[in-house]
């Protein structure tokens, strides 16, 4: 049993995403971002950064992983799923995760800050975040016209960038013309497992109006 | 024999550096980023993103490698050092590098780029990605305030790191009370390892005005 302590944003939804695909066991400790539970000193026990998401492996001496990219690396060892053996590929793979982790997730996060939270509207860098968000999903979307999945076939690479882009309307950057990245997107919303693993999360809320302003502060990178 | 395309920015000494330490071949390829040529077609062959660093390991099918920490995970396998096999001491060092590629490099970047580069003074954006790296600053030190390195021993979690904290001037944030953190910056900065991957990039360039140069465009994220 894996304990997920999270919230719904695109970093939470990873990992609840690639525990329904893995079919691994786990519960739920949805964490209130608005209380700023993350920075309590019990969570800091589980991840000294404070932020979520973060697991506990009950079946592995309490083991404890943060960072979504390590936990999905944690899981993908522990399942034997969607991370290849084969060093090439396997390299590959992790490739693709570190320009999610070190690209992706932090620039559409930061278009994400300047165009939806900040308390100030600041053109200059709503534009810079927005034109590095759209760059990114440019190579994506290239790589999406060679490959079916972004490292070749299905993998945490996946799982790790969809959340951060299919909500792209958040982040106000168009996908116009990005058709081999909307397909994809298209086509991993209909996975069984996204959608369980993008309910769970919102459920672990206790109502609409709680989650609505959870949304407000979910980021901060 | 690893060809390494590289220019001397932060990311760009991680992987240096970890040639260095690891005692692998390597011949440096000084990618001349004043000139774009990292968006050059060739280049984009090597890695898609347009990015310095990357690597072709012409020892295994002249194989290709983007984004540092990919690059970092790769010649710690082949060269079998500063990567645990152990799995969860793996993982730990796997979780810190996540933290280096996901928060202190994106977020320590975007205050170079706003308190060094950027066109307008918006000293709502300096402020936001200064305390932010400040925070980093402090996560780090209080972990090695309980360990030697990073991940309890000296890992690519510390070559990952270290890049994006000695240069702190840089970006304006201050390490004052930070005191395992600087002793671990002192410590490092004293290896061989440390010192040939540090000048190997510098030496790749023609000369110092082009260096210069090249500093102002260092950080595009």
């Amino acid at each position: 049993m894996i304990d997920l302590f999270s919230a719904a944003t695109p970093n939470g939804y990873k990992v609840s995403i690639a525990l329904e695909e893995m079919g691994l066991n786990y519960q739920l400790k949805a964490i209130d971002l608005t209380s700023n539970e993350q920075k309590q000193e019990w969570f800091l026990t589980i991840n000294p950064n404070g932020r979520i998401p973060a697991i506990i492996d009950r079946s592995n001496d309490d083991f404890c992983v943060f960072e979504s990219g390590a936990i999905l690396i944690y899981l993908a060892e522990k399942s034997g799923l969607f991370l290849p053996t084969e060093p090439k590929q396997r390299s590959q793979v992790l490739q693709w995760l570190m320009f999610q982790m070190g690209g992706v997730g932090p620039m559409v996060g930061q278009a994400h800050v300047f165009y939806r939270y900040f308390p100030e509207k600041i053109p200059a860098a709503i534009q810079r975040y927005q034109s590095e968000g759209r760059r990114l999903y440019e190579v994506l979307n290239t790589q999406l016209g060679k490959h079916p999945y972004i490292a070749g076939d299905f993998s945490i690479a996946d799982i790790a960038t969809w959340p951060w882009v299919s909500k792209y309307e958040w982040s106000g950057i168009s996908l116009e013309g990005l058709d081999h990245l909307q397909r994809w997107i298209e086509e991993l919303a209909k996975r069984p497992a996204f959608i369980q693993g993008l309910l769970k999360p919102e459920s672990g809320f206790k109502n609409d109006a709680e989650k609505a302003q959870k949304n407000q502060n979910m980021v901060t990178r």
